[in-house]
């Protein structure tokens, strides 16, 4: 059933027109642009009619809707993952049918548990007339493309990405996610730093230490190589690591660490040695999970990866798409620094 | 568009004869019988032909597919659910493909966050041709039948339930999980037990409780009023109430915890107090949530509500009412105990 990937479709050019570009000839906004172009939502027939002759004029591409598509009940997007635990994929799931305002849409979640089951879901789907379909994982590192054969139906990359310079990937900043968690601690006055992470196969983990270092360097500070251990992604390494760390060197007052799961092993080893948490070590997680960011004591700053903005700008993406714009590349949405107690002491600095 | 409830058609008949019935007289199995009724997967057309006569020939009611639903690519069976962390939903997505076995079939997630996005789901899901839809939830109460107008796909309710005797429900025995627990802990010589548990509008709440209190006076034991707290689903909350029992009565020596998340925080507790879990007080969580129950310190031993039989029954059973059969009422499918630190101190009794 699999095609080989040189048999797909690309989606019909319209390179330098944008939907933008539409909305300003028609004298429109840019939600009533893509719903007139993709035959959606509630619109006077003289406005739909307006937008698509400018589009037409401006030589700017767009799927003409088979009546019976136009007349369903909404637009189906099939959402594809092999995060098995729902941590990463449902958040983008409500945001993605979020970014489609008050047009009808069902975001549906696949697992793709390997790779047959992954194109048998792909071929059910475009069986079904999947209007666009998201890929996401459980980790950003990069993947195959899939393969909608011969289908012009529009694919966005989110929490993952592929070696594809016509797709469009859409991932967290990890650079700047660890820049605002490093800038905050040494802003807090911290400077003796270490760093417990994940594997190094992740990309975000290698990312991640890179930019620790990098932040660190631009202050004068450094990472040494004993103070970065790299691990399993488990609590108990969180734990391990930390327990290590200050039998070699008990000057460090701040870890950074790759998960709210490790931060939390960590802060459970400092404070079984009598170590305060943040008045003699910060500690700073990432994920903002909150199950375990909030139980920890103390509660973790950490990093959120604003998964909530990935859905939405994946959503607004594929809408463009469907409406035929052309939009590729890897695109880097920001990362947010979720202040908690376990960085800063004083109530008062915490604001 | 939502039809009044009375305006569903029932599924047709086929009261006495069963599929199974079908497959014996056929000489088929199971899997088989189903596979020639609902027209999907590999079979001679012999086989099918004489699976189809001898249906006919018992008065077993079965659906005859048109020619484009057979050729299709596979079967779509949606998963509306309203647990959006994905803890009870995505185990049983897996588990419901696997129950179709070679049956090439997409078990597709939805999210119902409020009423008209679930009916807005119900009616997409309806206009792509889904062939069955089950219906999850983060909690097993009672709540509306869903509303799939005048078609005739079947619908099965999995940890959650509605009051409609057509509808066939499947929950976690929650009578015979806590039982599994209490029993447990009796055995290994407890005699004092105190719970610490989620808020009683729950209706599992209030299940375990009730059963708890039945298989303690079995054994002419008791739970005295002030040894039972109800509180909200947080680690905080199972610290909390740990240290008050304690501070009431430090003769208890065993605590079962509504959740895995509670039962770490009353271990938590404990540990600081210097009371020893298990050696001192065994503490029995529930859910098998392995990110808690694993990082516990020590491990917890708990109660596991078993996601991926609900799933492989709710799978099976829709495959069932895609074929005809007519299945209804409230199954309760066992728990299982799983042991770890948190209840035996020695590991050869541990086995």
């Amino acid at each position: 059933m699999a095609q080989p990937s040189d048999g797909i479709e690309p989606v019909p050019s319209s390179r330098g027109v944008t939907l933008n570009d539409v909305a300003t000839a028609a004298g429109v906004t840019l939600g009533t642009a893509s719903k007139a172009l993709n035959g959606r939502g509630k619109l006077s027939a003289e406005t739909r009619e307006r937008v698509r002759t400018e589009a037409k004029r401006l030589g700017f591409r767009f799927r003409e809707l088979k009546q019976e598509e136009a007349s369903s009940s909404g637009l189906l997007i099939g959402v594809l993952t092999t995060d098995i635990y729902g941590r990463f994929s449902l958040p983008l799931l409500t945001s993605i049918e979020d970014s489609f305002g008050s047009i009808p849409i069902s975001a549906v979640l696949c697992t793709s548990r390997d790779q047959e089951r992954e194109q048998q879901h792909i071929d059910l789907l475009l069986s079904r007339g999947v209007d666009g379909i998201i890929v996401t994982a459980r980790r950003e590192d990069v993947r195959q493309p899939i393969n909608v054969g011969r289908t012009p139906v529009p694919v966005v990359y989110a929490f993952t990405q592929v070696a594809d310079a016509n797709a469009l990937c859409i991932l967290p900043d990890e650079i700047q996610g660890t820049r605002l968690a490093i800038e905050h601690l040494i802003q807090t006055g911290r400077r003796r730093f270490a760093h417990i992470t994940g594997p190094s196969y992740f990309e975000a983990v290698r990312l991640r230490e890179q930019s620790m270092r990098q932040v660190l360097a631009e202050h004068d500070l450094r990472l040494s190589e004993h103070q970065a251990l790299s691990g399993p992604w488990q609590e108990s390494w969180g734990y391990t690591a930390a327990r290590y760390l200050f039998d070699q060197d008990s000057s460090i007052d701040a870890i950074f660490c790759g998960s709210d799961q490790l931060a939390r092993g960590a802060c459970d080893a400092l404070r079984e040695r009598g170590i305060r948490v943040p008045e003699d070590v910060a500690v700073v997680g990432y994920d903002n999970w909150e199950p375990i960011a909030c139980a920890s004591r103390p509660t973790l700053t950490t990093i959120d990866m604003n998964f909530a903005q990935i859905g939405r700008y994946a959503g607004e993406s594929l809408q463009a798409l469907i409406a035929g714009e052309v939009r590729s590349g890897v695109v880097r949405l920001p990362c947010s620094l979720i202040v908690r107690e376990s960085s800063i002491a004083n109530e008062a600095e915490r604001r």
